[in-house]
């Protein structure tokens, strides 16, 4: 489309129709949500991001916004069919767009493009610098990263103000063909948009100089309208922008695009089963890789993201079988989870996400907001808990399942053993929605057979007989710790123990839990390499809470661990056979 | 120190001994932990930051790494008496190593120096690029950053090798006086500390380029040897070294600081009491505001530090009282954190740190990390829950109690009232370690007379009378809707139930919960603005899960929450007045 004046007229109209549009709706909102009016958006001061051509479309309803039967809600959220991903906490949208520009031109290999609009204040979280370094070295030049530099933040100017050459010298420096623009005028940002589409093997930033409330008078440039309707004063500015506009309506619209990329087959599952022997020695973390490779084989569409962690979490098993279906996202955890979302956006890919579990807790801002952006993504954190052993309590995850327990509608895995490892990642792969994997570093024996058959929300019963008087649940390194102990009690004590693997923590098969709970008495023993809070033990608690006669005894890590080897730091910590066989002595002589 | 040939000479030979010294210990610990041998650092992939002039002092002992009976753990921790926070989440040393150099440059007025070691790894993360840009617009030129630029991660070559020129324009964009050096060149090294030292106005970046395993045949620059022993080949390494080393000892000691901050007196409390009303409309979060001026007050060492919410979380009131003790972090909130730890390091300061609670999901990792390093951090989170209203799901903290409770020794407060919420600020500033203070929107009555004591781990009975039957708790906006549900009962149904307001979410008061709990049949209701993994009703089912005839119900947030004003919200989602009526009913009808 040839820009004439006429073109430029009519883009003009629209902005300032939508201007008064955003006015609209804040005024009868009251509480005038993210209010901002440069021509280059309706609203928003943070990022979001479409896939296909410029999708800050305004539509009929909009004075509907953030009351509670409307979709338009304070912030964007995917309950409107044209919002793939919830904005409203700063500096994510950048890495989702990443991704989805990284699948449009290296899987999809398709020709739509990636806008990305960025707040100057949201600059300054570092999550935007991991986005910017990733797109640069995978030169996603089908991505476009719009600054609106308006100078102001929330509750005061930003860093930086207008200083448009530290912007350009940043992004430069991040690989970005990084063009300066008057972001109020539209032949430039029509003409820069043009540029971006023509430069190749960089993506391009838009910086574009702006003025919050530009031509309001007493509101322009002015700090405190963040947030805040214009009240008394919209009417008077309605009327002012109402001026500007040349024609009652528009006959533009959009092209149709020259291309739709086809729907992608995401069926997947394990194309062979399981191939272990019972009783053999293999870590789950290494069972992962196995399974990841199997479930490839049968999805082309299965990708695999990692922060280099890959030889310990045994991504790499994916990487040396699918080189191009493997994304190295380098250390820097916030961006590789974004990534994974922005690629698992519209059914594009299935995206398995993996480093340590402990690192994940870098990530639980873009991990809650993946929730309300209804993100199909599945984590798999290695290096769980004190059994890691030598390298110490930083790179132990003791708080991982209370983190993924607490994004809503979250799955939760804990497999215990190789087969439970590859059913597991098979369930997650078929599984829309925001799916974690717990695994461990040391190698435990198998205990199912190959074709035993798992369920979300499932739990196993792997020890049981009619005499038991206590029940015992742990997983991970602590199933068999508690099935060391079971031994040890009907050796030493001859108390008989059940023992229950819950392998889906969330959601947690209580119906399985209190059955068994009953038939032993209501004596129940809790055991988890994990912090007490948000684990194991109070999922468990809670889901009996509203019965009476059952009580629970919790086993966890109680303190900050130290380095060590992982035999000798689970014992210390009380969470080893020893510790368990003590604690359901105390329950069974304290309690009747 | 004039830097001679001798002098040049002795700082190689101590170089090269703690190589051998790392060799020696990372093999007799055989997991052989985060491996490195450059010359300018022992150990250590991780950034590593101290007060004064160089802490990467190698000691003897150091052949114990990593055994359980040893402090030198797999990655450092303060548990040795010169390590101020704790390495192994990477990209954290920056912040707080900046916090450091701010209470250097501006509280103490002090002339010591800040280094902060950085992995060209590490330089990934985005927190590191919060750090920079922070400590530049600060002018920290106190602080030095070393980037230790090997190119090599753990898994692979990182993103950008040794293009030392790259890194360079970022620094220099960033706004540091960045130098490329031979990190293997002593005198090189000296000399750029020494300009470092001499720039004024701007923080300096050393970039050093190194090789891994330097001069070791078949090792130097190669992958695979991160984490990893030498094993075998380690004596042939260190006999080459040891051939380097010219001087059987060293008579080189670093001189003694010419300057010693004098001790920092911390003492604090409110400079007034709690002036209100009862049944006073105040939010807890303006209440903050207040209290924080009347420690102030107190104390001159207590500082606040916010990212672009002030004017929401009510520490502008500081800002406004105090403007040289507030310190402006904007939109980073990682950074934010970090530069609170390291601002409350070695006791120099009271840091109170606050952002929307659900933003404070961004920084677990720091938080985590945090605890390692015993670092004594004030976190206030406002804007919690679905009764924030139209803002949305991405600003409402529904996830913030699971995260700050799963911090070990962590203290978590919920008042509820402005009394009880100026007592909690209270209580943070005078108890070390990490305190979190959940904060509401919507003004609530007061409730608590001005002069009502309040302890860590205490509950309030704020309604009670023999004849109940049902114990209701809630904290902040849900405590009202249970006064109000308890007022419902009493009326329409003849029940008369129990209120209690925990206060402590962390620790719970166990005692009073259950001393009341068994006083009205075992029947408790528990109702909190929050999901329900790891908050409020988790902690009471865990608290009491080892006594039989309690029952609890726990009311929850159980889905993604919409847009709305705060009140509709409240009911539709399960936690009003309304629903803690049902709820008891249930409760009293269903179980005996």
């Amino acid at each position: 489309m040839t820009l004439n004046k006429e073109l430029v007229q009519q883009l003009e109209d629209i902005a300032n129709r939508l201007r008064i549009n955003s006015i609209r709706s804040t005024t009868a909102a009251k509480s005038g949500i993210r209010f901002r009016t440069s021509n280059i958006m309706t609203r928003g001061a943070h990022s979001v991001c479409g896939m296909g051509r410029g999708r800050f479309v305004s539509h009929v309803g909009i004075v509907k916004l953030a009351k509670i039967d409307s979709d338009l809600e304070g912030h964007p959220t995917p309950r409107l069919n044209f919002v793939d991903v919830a904005t409203g906490s700063l500096g994510q949208g950048l890495s989702v767009a990443a991704g989805m520009a990284y699948v449009g031109k290296y899987v999809d290999k398709s020709p739509y493009r990636v806008y990305c609009l960025i707040g100057d204040g949201e600059s300054a979280e570092g999550s935007i610098w991991e986005a910017l370094s990733f797109a640069s070295l995978y030169k996603l030049d089908n991505l476009v990263a719009i600054f609106d530099i308006n100078r102001l933040g929330q509750s005061e100017a930003t860093a930086f103000g207008h200083d448009m050459k530290l912007y350009q010298q940043r992004l430069e420096s991040f690989g970005f063909n990084a063009i300066v623009v008057d972001g109020h005028d539209v032949t430039v940002l029509a003409n820069s948009f043009e540029q971006a589409a023509n430069t190749s093997g960089k993506p391009t930033a838009i910086l574009a100089q702006t003025y919050k409330g530009k031509g309001f008078p007493d509101i322009e440039d002015k700090l405190n309208w963040h947030g805040k309707p214009l009240g008394d004063k919209s009417q008077e500015i309605i009327d002012a922008i109402s001026k500007l506009i040349k024609s009652d309506s528009t006959t533009l619209k959009p092209s149709e695009p020259s291309f739709v990329a086809p729907v992608a087959d995401l069926s997947v599952k394990l194309c062979e089963p399981p191939n272990y022997k019972l009783g053999q020695k293999v870590a789950t973390r290494q069972a992962y890789g196995t399974a990841l490779v199997k479930l490839g084989k049968s999805c082309e569409r299965l990708l695999a993201f990692d922060g280099d962690t890959k030889n310990s979490t045994f991504s790499e098993t994916y990487k040396n079988n699918f080189h191009d279906r493997y994304v190295e996202c380098f250390i820097a955890e916030q961006n590789l989870v974004g990534v994974g979302i922005g690629a698992g956006c519209r059914k594009r890919t299935i995206p398995f996400v993996s480093t340590f579990a402990s690192f994940f807790t870098r990530t639980f801002d873009q991990l809650r907001m993946g929730a309300i952006s209804q993100a199909n993504i599945k984590c798999v954190g290695s290096h769980c808990g004190v059994s890691i052993g030598e390298d110490g309590p930083s790179q132990m995850a003791l708080e991982d399942l209370a983190m993924f327990r607490s994004i809503p509608h979250s799955v939760v895995f804990y497999p215990s053993d190789a087969v439970s490892m590859e059913r597991a990642s098979e369930l997650a792969a078929q599984t829309t929605g925001i799916v974690f994997i717990r695994t461990s570093r040391p190698a435990t024996p198998v205990i199912y057979e190959n074709d035993e058959k798992f369920q979300i929300g499932q739990a196993k019963v792997v020890r049981s007989s009619p005499k038991d008087s206590i029940l015992l649940i742990g997983a991970g390194i602590t199933l068999f710790e508690a099935l060391n102990a079971a031994d040890i009690l009907e050796r030493d004590h001859k108390i008989s123990a059940r023992v229950i693997d819950p392998f889906s923590i969330k959601p947690l098969d209580r119906a399985t839990i209190l059955e068994n709970a009953n038939q032993v008495g209501g004596r129940v023993l809790t055991v988890e390499d994990h912090y007490p809070e948000g684990g194991l033990g109070e999922a468990v608690s809670s889901a009996l809470s509203d019965v009476r006669n059952v009580v629970i005894k919790r086993l966890a890590v109680r303190e900050i661990p130290r380095s060590g080897p992982p035999t000798v730091l689970i014992e210390k910590y009380g969470i080893g056979a020893k510790s368990i066989v003590n604690g359901a002595l105390e329950l069974i002589n304290n309690v009747n």
